[in-house]
């Protein structure tokens, strides 16, 4: 028998069949993700269903020196979660690792494992009379692993803070095989290194996150949605301004969409535009645990004041659920719209919140002047500075034409960002699309201190090699 | 000449006569914490008054191989800015690094160096419009970098968080002399490792934090106090439930008192109690951003609801800003009072907030059995989990008697919070103090993670040495 097959042996015997998948037919899934965009390879996927499995299959892994590829929901946009295409990765996927182990409605926290989906955990937040808020597109399939290994950030950061914001404890298992527990349920703990915190965005280059403990925050019994439409950049700014000056607590989400994106949404067909046609678009929700807040009549107040002083030209109040979910359905329907739409190069961008008006300008202008037809279909989340710059494939262009704009488009917009303080990537991560983006666009002593923590915490460098960072031959 | 002579002169050379202090006259405010409790030596202060400077002389000292202290306000509870008392330790004062570098209020993030202090920075906020909410005991001497490097908590975290929380970029000195740049003013980052949260906290170990992008909030236009006198520690937890419940968004402060501690400063003088004489008290403020903010009508009503429910004795509200001062000056003349008191054993411990009544229970009861006549004068932040459970010398007993205890009571103490999934240090830190403490309660793995960063990213071992972690030698 050879190496591969003694080693493929010794994972067997750890995890048992169902916990070690080798049979082609069943690895499709895991190695290609979830766009269809990352295809790679992989010797088997590893499904352990305790910490204690896993920690022993590491230790396999790592005296073997073979490289282990973590896998939550398999949503990456940056391919942080496919193997290469070496067949020589093994895939780990937590799939199985997915139980709540408590619940403290009075401390307000969660102890969850990694496999469980973000959408299970808002469910089970809301069963337990309580509002676990992180969300974003992915959330059915993306897991509490994933979302923490990525800082996952999304409509609700503006008021909760992203995944790392919301992150108490944490349970690793370390490259060696060794555990970390540091599951404290603890909103004071200043002992040494924020080792928590490092996990937190490296997204599975240092280790494998098990279980985590989270934030849970009072249930939501008020809600109320408004949709607006503005002039310009600078309005989209002076409304947040506003908004956040009179009811900065309770703005739950303040999401923009350029004309051209809601243009494309509307075309996808089935959903109304609740105000008239303009080149600028927000959705605003406020939200408060009381039931009787009085939202609806603070929200139209703001929105009364923003009309009167010019910042917005129209706005609509949703009169019931039904209305509220269809203003939501505009925001949420951007990213199928524009696949449909044709090629789309995203570019998730952020600049202080005070350039947002300026990197929306430029970047338009810019890429108007150097690529004609070009349609520009920004959204995103304004409290946050940050802009999903996506740039659809014009009518008439082929893909090859389209595809091959692509890196001059990026250095448009990453110029424009740099220029602006910004930042190349908001929120979807490095993984391994931005390697050479995070290498150019960051200072050489920042890369290099990651460098020497990858080195000293991962030194058999098996840790999802090839993502976030590429490390000298050791 | 010596090798210490011509070390001394090239720092000299780099700084001038005021950026390098020898004279032994003039050391003495830093070789000595505030509360003249830990004592030094040091070769010389060097007092930066650029960041260019602070990394021409670390590269000297890293040649050198001498040791740095980075040193803010001097304020540490542990001892983590004082030098050993080798007399071959070169401090790092950042007293003459403390521009604001920039404010800006659309984005909400001040742009600040090190050396100012958190008093001067609340006010730079209040002159701009805006509010910096990190607010605790020492704020008038501890600076922006200390407050960073050691994670500074206070009264405002329930609300705003700890200093990490509030942090969004970061420029520090590299142990080898290097700058690392990362002052970038983003709500949303997600390129590679947070090394952010990694500086902060680590106590100076790491290297020297020189300049700070912070969040700012908007400005306070309506507070109101309320003071509480309770019967049990299980109210205590009650009262913030509802509070929680009712107020979430508003609750800016929620402090505890125990009897015994109130007596204390009743006794210390010039303070009235607004309500009867109980075994527990609390104070509450609700603040908001809007002048109009009905909160004096809603804190009352909440503690009608809790004076209904039984969970309140009595509660007064501050009827105007004297009044408001004079509740706040009860809370805040506890480590004063207690240090007249007598010696004064202080352990900063925090547990799940599930937890908090059976602390105070079980510490109070297990110390009451132990150590006849011991006082214990806890008060702290119920809405963190952290108490700060002082122990006061009893009356007629010798200072030696009462330091003898020190281990014990500490060990009684600390094996409470350990079987409640408490933390031995909730916002002190480490410093040098409670070194020990660290190596016994956390696991070995957590430890061995932390050793490794250490020695990754200060691989000659000349920051801080001593202070957080011992190190095997190199």
């Amino acid at each position: 028998v050879s190496v591969i097959d003694q080693f493929l042996d010794q994972l067997l015997q750890i995890l048992g069949p169902a916990g070690c998948v080798t049979d082609p037919a069943l690895l499709d899934s895991y190695i290609t993700d979830w766009r269809g965009i990352y295809h790679g390879q992989a010797m088997c996927v590893l499904r352990p269903s305790r910490t204690e499995e896993l920690a022993a299959v590491m230790a396999v892994c790592a005296k073997a020196g073979i490289a282990v590829v973590p896998q939550g929901g398999n949503t990456s946009l940056t391919g942080a979660a496919t193997p290469d295409g070496s067949g020589h990765q093994v895939i780990v996927s937590l799939n199985r690792l997915k139980r709540i182990r408590a619940v403290d409605i009075i401390d307000m926290t969660v102890t969850v494992e990694a496999g469980l989906s973000i959408a299970e955990l808002q469910s089970a937040a809301i069963a337990a009379g309580a509002l676990f808020p992180l969300s974003f597109a992915a959330e059915g399939s993306a897991t509490v692993g994933g979302a923490i290994a990525t800082n996952a950030g999304g409509t609700a950061a503006v008021r909760y803070g992203s995944a790392r914001d919301l992150l108490l404890g944490l349970e690793v298992v370390l490259p060696d095989g060794a555990i970390w527990n540091g599951l404290r349920r603890l909103h004071k703990d200043n002992a040494g290194y924020a080792l928590r915190h490092l996990f937190a965005g490296s997204e599975g280059t240092l280790g494998v996150i098990t279980a985590a403990v989270l934030r849970l925050f009072p249930a939501v019994h008020a809600r109320e949605v408004a949709f607006c439409s503005l002039g310009s950049e600078q309005d989209v700014l002076a409304l947040w301004r506003r908004l956040r000056e009179r009811e900065g607590g309770s703005v739950r989400a303040v999401e923009y969409m350029s004309g051209d994106s809601i243009a494309i949404v509307l075309r996808h067909g089935g959903l109304r535009l609740p105000v008239g046609v303009a080149d600028h678009y927000m959705l605003i929700e406020l939200n408060a645990s009381q039931p009787d807040a009085p939202l609806r009549e603070r929200l139209e107040s703001v929105l009364a004041e923003a009309l009167e002083a010019g910042e917005v030209i129209d706005a609509a109040v949703a009169q019931n659920g039904q209305q509220r979910d269809d203003f939501w359905r505009l925001r949420e329907s951007q990213t199928e719209a524009q696949k449909q739409a044709g090629g789309n190069l995203k570019h998730d961008i952020s600049v202080p919140v005070s350039n947002l008006a300026e990197l929306l300008r430029r970047c338009r202008a810019e890429l108007k002047a150097w690529f004609d037809g070009v349609r520009i279909a920004p959204f995103g989340h304004v409290g946050d500075g940050n802009i999903h710059m996506n740039i659809i494939q014009p009518d008439g262009m082929s893909d090859s034409d389209f595809l091959a704009c692509a890196d001059d488009i990026g250095a448009v917009i990453y110029d424009v960002v740099e220029s602006l303080g910004g930042s190349f990537s908001a929120e979807h991560g490095i993984g391994r699309s931005k390697l050479a983006l995070f290498e150019q666009r960051r200072p050489a002593a920042e890369l290099d201190l990651m460098r020497r923590i990858k080195a000293a915490i991962d030194p058999g460098a098996i840790m999802n090699p090839g993502k976030v960072l590429r490390m000298p031959p050791t």
